[in-house]
């Protein structure tokens, strides 16, 4: 397959799996060493690939018995990895039971260099000769390179726990986000992400763009070392007017970071 | 794993099975009995550790066999107790048909002292320093404790019957929770609780939180002696302002509380 | 277990089954008859109970071979009797499809008593002294006796054919059941008792309450010897108010009474 | 079981299927050919009763393999057959993927004789003494009697194709069919009827009842030789404002008729 | 099977399937070369077919393993080779997870030559007789013919990536696609469709219609060498007025295009 790769982001994907217990426990031991080292290897190997990230995680309940979080500049190599993963235990071992499809991308409501020169001048009331305008500017602009990088060539985080939801903006007949002009929206995602530092440290947040790819419109992924913290940041974002009236939400999985051999270990597998 | 504890709480896991008959069927009697003394000694062990709190429940209907309710300050404890009961039946025999993960909390709009100071000086006329304000004040400080230790730090009481369900606050267009201002939410959850309190010593309600843990916000457990004391309050309550324009609900699951002893007995395993 | 009886009323369970007929082909023909005389011999002995009730019904469609419906003032022996029938078959030769948990209620917007009085009083111009008040009053309490029976502690109505569905009163923006007053919710409902009664002798109508106990609010089983009334009752009620603005209906099962031999002859078992 | 006739229509089942082709494998070619050359004389048999009628389609897409329409004066005799179908298949081959039991039944706003009288004598000036009046009642009185026996006993038609899809009137809080006048929904029903006749002898449709015995209010199923006509005739009664207001649709299914041998020739069976 | 071809347009055959690895992993080797090489037999036979197209995809994600579009202007043919699909590979061994049945077809939006001509002389000033009226109106006539046949003759195109999609015009009480009259609707439709020519040479779409053939009304099949475009058009088309107030969307579902035995090696089949 030629390489498929994306004119701006990096392909992301969610992939949960439950194990069909019955089979496993027909394995003999070789047979189970052999799965736990090739879920390994193919982790192991997939990091190797640049920019190549994945991370697995034990999922709490019954949506899953665990998942992973893969991030690739190059689509094959992705889905071939996909495949390897259902190839690394035994035939029918493992299903997938939820998976999402998405690529990395910057917020098209983000800060603009010329909103900043405005508030520079016309409220600070600095010349853009002076030494306080460039150096502000130039913190600007760092901190902008720094959230362009951040959102568009994340690292997965290396938190202890992991949230997944998926995300609509609402096109009902009273609240239709899609008709609303490009101010209003910027203006309500400006408050939402207030609420979304204040937790700054607790909780590291990655929004990814789906659509056109899966059946929600975003995916949230959330890291913590302390799911309370979960609860605590999207509960209070839910009051934001923009997701109090345009936020709509699907299932949320949540789940513990562990290495394959940990993994196993925590499943008994 | 390392361990992880909520800033504040206890997580909670309700967890649903169905059994496979056919394969049950196919165990030698040992096999079963090893199956019932692994249940029990998994629950045993469980409530051997510091708070970690388990019942389990034979389930009315179609949509499971059994049910546990686990309460636990550490997550990878609660977590590998869910792997233990899977492991304590041969392997398929159980499968997870429903589950539920929150956290408990306080409610935002339980009473705060600065309220009832106001209400004992300004409607009552009480100074501050008189006797009658520092009996009551000290008795109101004894309820709230009491409360938070109620909600924060619960044990599972002990009645014949339990209902599960889950719960959102409405984000329609038209009455939507998350727009209204902090006092009218309190005002609107104080009816309510007015309502709840008139079933006191028949039903015993626990309210967990699952914003961004769960599908739904909120898990409610009612326990009682006699279930029609869960169609009552439901009933009643539905009425009040809060359930009947805020209040969505999921599907409701009932069941009898039952020792592994009496549970395989009861299930004819 | 210790038993569990309700405050007022029965406990009803509606449960529906489908035959995994490749199994049951597997069965040699005495193993076929031992599932059939069980299986009689369940229901035959729960008929032994005290007021417990259960039949049995042939379902039409895909949505399940066949279906019982139990009637229990005790919930111990009513769940036995679920697990009851599920072993009388081989292990897995049967499998709930659906099932529905409520408990006979009498309706709150009955008429009452101090009702009756006034229209005796004020409309009839009678004294309650005089001997057609008297002979008339005495006629509506037996005709309120005779309701509250049938309706808190029913028998299951011997006609050919069933239909059971579960409803809803509407929570919508527009159309809240639950933000009407009491006196608005009776007259609603006044004109729909009067649809209903226009069938009565080819329909007979069982209402229980599942607010708290199942994911609708209430069933309904109708009971008739030609399921065009069930299309004609079901349609004509549709355009009342109560119906037409606040009711709220899922799926609809139609079935054919048959006792287990005529049942296991129909399913060629 | 003792015959069920409704006391107007005929009951008519719609009945899906998907076969399991690992087990249909595992035949030997002689099960196969008795398993053709029984669902043969399954329904070869049924056509024997009287108005019994029955055809087999294969179904296009993932929904269903094939399905079958059947239309019986009698529940108890189309209900077996229903049971007969699945044993002519070696047991668990077939699964019965969706099924639609309704009655067939005359629109309540059919055009009354009555109507038509005024129309001739106000209208057209006509006295009913008149020749001319007397020969077009006598028409219009066959058309009626042709479209009610049309409705009530159908024939199945031969077409090459066939489209089912279930249907509702919407109860919203904005376009409620149900709280419409009857004057209402008649006139809205004739504007609809003038777009279905557009294609008459291309489409030919048939309308059942299902009100309390299925899932949605109505069953409509299309016959035609070219399915190009399924869409044409659909998509424009779309317009109409009965079916832009108060029309609900459920999932289409699209069938080519196929007598048993080219049925199990065309799935190679 | 007599031939079943559309008055206009061919019949489009979306159909997406699932792989069960753990029988797969049974077959012998030289099986599952066999299966491959019936697999690419079936496609490169039907591509003998006058205007038969087929292309196969790998799927990301859990929703499907592989799928096939496939375009016929005979659907007895279309059926056939569905069928064909299943039975090249051993029994049970790939199951159909989704399809979606369409016809191509012309939008009733498009320019009209008698459009045309207003503009020329009215807004133009062109007499139908100068010379630049007829080589416009000729160029137009070319346009409208090429875009007709695209529409209604597709060919497949042959970019990398796929990404399909059903959806719905929307009939809500307050939004109601199918109550805006002709010219309201070709007005927003025109809208939408300079949106989508943003994209000319990274995307190509084909829209067929399904009213009367499946579940929604259309389908919408995009093409591309980078799915970053999928996920840009889609969005941009978002905010268009006929999609914010209109559109409804099902699933989304994405490929790489790749023949039979690239396809066997990707899915390490």
């Amino acid at each position: 397959m030629e390489p498929i790769r994306a004119e701006e982001g990096w392909f992301v994907l969610h992939s949960f799996y439950t194990v069909d217990r019955r089979h496993w426990a027909k394995l003999v031991d070789s047979e189970r060493r052999d799965a736990e080292a090739s879920f390994a290897k193919v982790l192991a190997d997939y990091r190797l690939g640049a920019n190549c990230q994945v991370n697995s995680y034990a999922i709490l309940g019954h949506k899953a018995d665990f998942g992973v979080m893969m991030i690739d500049p190059e689509l094959g190599h992705l889905s071939q990895t996909e495949n390897g993963i259902l190839r690394a235990f035994p035939p029918g071992i493992i299903t997938p039971s939820y998976s999402f499809f998405s690529l990395t991308e910057i917020s098209e409501y983000m800060s603009q260099e010329k909103d900043y020169d405005r508030t520079l001048r016309e409220k600070d009331g600095l010349s853009p000769e002076s030494d306080e305008y460039k150096t502000k500017m130039q913190a600007f602009r760092d901190r902008m390179r720094f959230y362009i990088n951040d959102r568009l060539y994340p690292k997965i985080p290396e938190h202890k726990a992991i949230c997944f939801y998926p995300m609509n903006k609402s096109r009902g007949s009273t609240y239709n986000w899609y008709s609303l002009d490009f101010d209003s929206r910027k203006n309500l995602m400006a408050g939402h992400l207030v609420s979304g530092r204040r937790y700054q440290g607790k909780v590291k947040q990655l929004v990814t763009g789906s659509v056109g790819l899966d059946a929600w419109e975003w995916g949230v992924t959330l890291f913590a070392d302390d799911p309370y913290y979960f609860k605590k940041v999207v509960y209070e974002m839910r009051f934001d007017e923009v997701s109090a009236r345009y936020g709509e939400f699907g299932d949320f999985l949540v789940g513990v970071r562990l290495e394959p051999a940990e993994l196993f270990e925590h499943l008994k597998l």
